[in-house]
């Protein structure tokens, strides 16, 4: 085992009985058509590891169970596998949009080198604890989402002053089999999904230890319900791009997790740590590698959108001038991933971390860019995106000869294809699922403001400083 | 007469019979719930004209018909006029969205202009039949759509290269009642409506006459279709927005049009005038008025936002920037609109032309100004927006005790107080209505290459290349 | 009289003898050849009253002499006075540079106010001194400087809680016949003059009385050091843009101002109200009328360097963008003026007051574009400005046959043509003078920061969030 | 032999006798205050060589000749040593300035790629001839100017087509031991050298085969005249940054070069070649190793400049986001560096080719945000640089107790460090020498445009277009 086919995957969803809600009414996600579309779109992170094209980038080797597994279920260890796994997000995103998986790649990181550490100073054993269920995770080939973002009550006070002291999730009782915890987490990013891991949203202070909770729970445990927000329904789904990422929140009515799926349990000296881990991981996955892909499609939708039009991309002045910004948008997002990879370093139990500096500033960079690549590609593709016929209009005998003779621009290409063309920039830059990557690349990763702080503590400003007194001819 | 109630509006469409498609289906407008919400939109104008607060900024008295009359369908004529319409622009966007009734005042104005000059040249009549359409559109207090973007074919070629003759609309009969029309028009702003203004959307040459036409056609003319491009259906209807504006295409079926609503027929050295005062017109509206009061409202939002999550706006120091920066950005909009007015002028037939520059410049400025807007936007108001429970998870009791505990922040507001904060964002920021908002911000009033070549002619361009030379001692 | 001739003004400065230092050396001022440039440049304002071009803008009638004066002394009463105001800015820095005699006007109508609201509120006779003052300084066409902003020592304290009490200008004595002033006031704009305007720096609190001065000090009273910084100085002077402007410290140790030259003594509570208005003022004069002046010029220069070097700037497609991108900055700042003006109002004792929110966003918009504007004729320019030969090397008769030869660019241009184009850029962008102005561009009118804290009052931010909450349908 | 210690490089250039123009005297160039301190600027790298912080990344081994030598005559050929050639730069950058010697190594490198290729193609010996030169240039140590960027005579026609067919440099003879080149070189960076490298500045067509020559002059041999452009004089010498780079032009009056000198002589196919390579070597060096030290010594100056003014530059808000904000500036030049660095490729004759991609956004990156650091730095340290007195106002007993009164800030600092602070910002900002910095960031290593265009060729666009069109659901 070690590596599930897409049709195993889907099967091993249907047999989950998860408390799932969306616009109000209980289903199995698999029989929501957005749902299902957002399973489908993690899925191609299950294909990819079967295609001739891409397996060799998607499947590696386990050093826990020695088998073949899922490139999403196992931790970067040297700089040519952290590049690896750059390549398979941008590639990812490109023919699949947000494959969600990645996130909780990023974290059962976090959680490998935090639970080593734990162990180190406390004497622990959550370090072999969690290689057990990562073994687990491997061989089951699983998809667990995040649950880290906590209901969070008021922003102005800290968990352990809030008048809701269930704002964040904690544990309510620890017994001799497991623990129990209450809260609510979300944002999450939401699929399908076989697990829910749950860790602390930031770092936490003495009396706050209960708090401190990492453990791994069952999408259908007792207790768990998972709230989805509908993106609005997209008028013309035979066409879209068949992607979906949907978010929403997660109740934790008293769900009992057992000692084996515990990973931190009161010490929270550490949750900080393992925040600070996930957050430079998720910077450099999310802000850097990932959004490479996403720009990739940009690009070719712009040429697309010109050619459709009767226009030279590489000609018309102000179109190619467009076309190189936007490239180099992505292009930067690319370095940054790439630098990380290059000046990254190896920490104890042999994971590797990419350079926090460039982890941050990719997310930086994207945090301020989405915006303006859409903006290029919105003023390229001219204003037809937004009124152009949808496929049923197109297919409405009474409609289609006006459809075919009307939407003929470039008179090389059938109408058809120019047609397909303005629904996926509309499906790219209009859809429901354009407006939530525009706010993902603001919030995924956390905020600009959150970004900024990294760098006091990552950079050595006091070497910058005496370079300045240096020059200044000041003996410092 | 010459105002109608909104129930009137309503009531005045409901007779109508348009050939009208969304979703590939014929309906009547009126009962598509997203047309409907449009109309509603668009009612705004109407209701506002019988609110205590509006009413003296949204009536004014006809010259034409000595009546009061509706704002909208009144053409400025001086200074106040024009900075009491940014006022009604920027209330209206504020308070209803983009309320679509804009766009055809600006053309009215321009078909009077271009009327009067054509009959000065060649001896026609086209302004006296204008004026009587006028005091029959003011005395009704009819909502006209605007015709203007062709269908196009290939960018490359003007209207009379097209290998498809019909790219361009363009008159294909004249016989002695009238002329008969064949082409599309669209990008179309469409919501139910009275009327459809058709005129070029580009300058002619000799050997283009049969392309300038201008004329007046009733909705549910024989041979009119109206395909309306649905946006997504909104997940949360009782509580959202209740706007909308919708975006297609109408095809022009050899459509018959008697002489006295055909305003142009032929003089093709006079579509570039008309486009050029359109232009400037629209800019100043869209560009400059009615974007503030969007920004109004996205300010307001933000400030809701911070407040709901427990963080003062006004003292948290990245907070206030944002709120600041945003302002700023809606302020610049309406520095030009109204520059525009101050140093705008009356022209021969009494219209008042606000300054072509401004006008441009506000247009360029928003362009690239609306995505950072909802960035900075996004930013403060937390990733919650893309999962917040809907207005139908509130209400399911098995969810409804949870949403109420987890979504409470500021321990001093109602959960359902927050919640309508997030929702209002959710619809700002996230919702198809949102994202058609960003692509009209590129597209409407023509995109931006097409502001920059305006001001090639609009600007003495020769002043300043002399003050050079002198700064420079040359003698010029 | 009321108006001097440049050579009247020269003459007057000449009979003066201020404690003037520059490179650690006394001189008089007209004796340095960079004050002396400055004189001229200042002196522009007092051609100007007498060029048949410009006499009529920058004339007017004074209505406390009934004599015609300087404009540069009148402080403008409505609309149309403030409108002139703007359009004599930016006729003066387009042709003579920042002519620095704005600034103290903006202080004038500052005092003027001030004065009379203290007198209202403490039956004091200020605004009569004033008056007489003012008086003086329009029959004698004077030119003060002003000495505004404070040494002011470490910037965490206030005046009244600095180590050293003289940090800010204060009244160390009161006599009967006039008060005795300590301190030392810089950035101060310098050029050679007769006054020197001395106002608080910022808001005050009880105990800090006697930091609450305002007077007015001849150039040339005991006890008054003028500290120049230099410049560095200009190679090649023959050509320069012959335009100067300092900057400096003014050093107040124990100087006597008789009480009528008193404007403010001890009223504390007014110190903010005086900073306010003058703000308001001079980010309005500065960074909003001035400013367009200046962009004129480099517009006009990017044409004239595009010529140069052969290429048509309005043909040449990105030159052409560039040259759009360039004016469309300087016509922002003077959109800004004229909303200023139009949407401004005018107080108790008839004082126009442009409106505040646009003043301040002036400021902003400027303090951001002056660094692109640069950049935007550097990419046009090439890079000759900064390796062209100097006016020296031309006229060596060893490098002249070279220069004509391979400075020849534009075949239809002679050489010392293109040679005087790119010695003006040369002036515009990398002169001393220029770097001066980009630093002036960002702290003149108080910096990024201050401007935004303005926002915080004059903006009715209830009025946006209400909107929010009714369009979110909470009712408030 | 291999390293010249910084005082032999002095001597040895003492020894020349180059016709050096400066203000339109001639000079020995070691004789000029500012070409002197030019000198002294190159000169750091002669000294780094011998500094024990530095020496191992400056020194290297030579494979041409074996020994010992300074890293910029060294050629890189792996990853390895791109990487340390990345920290030269940045250091070099922080601690000297723009030390000029980067150049020329670039485009040895370029010259040595070029002529292997010549030779292949052609039998010649070019490559041969240049390896002996290559071995003279680093046994001693040379320091060379590149001659690159030819007069050009008018933008808009290639060499083969001016009036004036000396406006690209040429051989004008062909002798039996060498060829006569004439024409003019500039803007060129120059600092007093041993050699000036002359290469063609763009493609070449057939029929321009004359303009395709490659050699070495030394700067001394006749016909030679150099003409630098003075910056202005600095007004406080003793306390500047002591650091200057000087650009003028270079006149080649029918100057001889023997063939072991040459290394290009008509091969017009391969002009291009050279430039791009050269041009990919240039961008990466200056725009992504280089700036990140200037960026570097600005962060410190930011750092200082807050706490001279008594502010916590890590605790005020708006101060921390600003060093934040310059600080990404500049680490995203260095992720580009780095980014180019893992994505080279070695070629054939064994030399390093970084990632041109990554090399040409470095370059964009920077030609957009010198200025914006430059606005940046001048925001936090208020407009005290532009009004500080100057060295020799703080010496004359007259100013100096006003001077340590006044300039006191922070009171736990020495005067004399405040001002010493505002000194090193003033060179900065608004020395003659930050002026040329500003500009050279644009043009350095080609304008925007140049840049644009190598995207064309170096991106595989149609990877991307078929990426959409597979999400477009077309088969192509």
């Amino acid at each position: 085992m070690g590596l599930k086919t897409y049709e195993e995957y889907i099967e091993s969803l249907r047999k989950l009985k998860p408390q799932h809600y969306i616009r109000g009414k209980k289903i199995h996600p698999l029989d929501d058509p957005e749902l299902r579309m957002a399973a489908d779109t993690v899925g191609f992170t299950y294909k990819a590891a079967f295609m001739d094209e891409y397996k060799d980038l998607f499947r590696t080797r386990s050093d826990l169970t020695g088998e073949e597994i899922n490139v999403f279920t196992h931790i970067p260890k040297n700089t040519d596998e952290m590049y690896n796994w750059c390549k398979v997000m941008r590639i990812s995103t490109a023919e699949a949009g947000c494959i969600l998986r990645c996130v909780t790649n990023d974290l059962l990181r976090s959680i490998y080198v935090t639970t080593y550490e734990m162990d180190k100073k406390y004497g622990t054993d959550y370090h072999q604890r969690f290689r057990e269920y990562l073994r687990y995770y491997q061989k089951e080939d699983l998809y667990g989402i995040t649950g880290m973002t906590d209901a969070g009550g008021t922003r102005a006070l800290p968990p352990g002053k809030q008048p809701d002291p269930d704002a964040f999730v904690r544990v309510v009782e620890k017994r001799s089999d497991g623990i129990v915890i209450r809260g609510a987490k979300g944002p999450v990013a939401i699929a399908p999904c076989h697990e829910i891991i749950v860790v602390p949203t930031r770092g936490l202070r003495e009396g706050e230890s209960d708090y401190a909770v990492v453990c791994a729970v069952p999408a259908d445990a007792p207790g768990v319900k998972i709230v989805v927000r509908p993106r609005a329904v997209d008028p013309s789904p035979p066409i879209n791009l068949k992607t979906s990422a949907s978010e929403g929140m997660v109740f934790l009515d008293d769900v009992f997790v057992p000692w084996d799926r515990v990973f931190m349990c009161g010490e929270y000296d550490f949750a900080y740590r393992l925040v600070d881990l996930f957050t430079i991981f998720h910077r450099h996955t999310c802000g850097a590698a990932c959004k490479r892909g996403f720009y990739d499609l940009l690009c070719g939708a712009l040429i697309c959108a010109a050619e459709a039009n009767g226009l030279d991309p590489f000609r018309v002045g102000h179109i190619r001038d467009k076309l190189i910004d936007l490239f180099a948008l992505g292009e930067t997002s690319w370095a940054h991933a790439v630098a990380a990879v290059y000046e990254g370093y190896v920490t104890e139990p042999g994971v590797f971390i990419p350079a926090p500096i460039h982890a941050n500033l990719a997310k930086l960079h994207q945090t301020r860019t989405v915006q303006e690549a859409y903006r290029i590609l919105m003023d390229v593709a001219s204003g037809m995106p937004v009124s152009v016929p949808t496929y049923e209009d197109y297919e409405n005998p009474e409609l289609k000869s006006y459809v075919e003779k009307y939407l003929k621009r470039n008179p090389e290409m059938p109408t058809e294809y120019t047609l397909k063309i303005i629904w996926l920039i509309e499906n790219l830059l209009l859809s429901p699922w354009a407006a939530r990557n525009l706010i993902l690349a603001v919030h995924g990763g956390g905020h600009d403001q959150a970004s900024r702080v990294m760098f006091l503590r990552h950079v050595d400003w006091d070497r910058l400083k005496k370079l300045a007194l240096r020059r200044a001819n000041i003996s410092a």
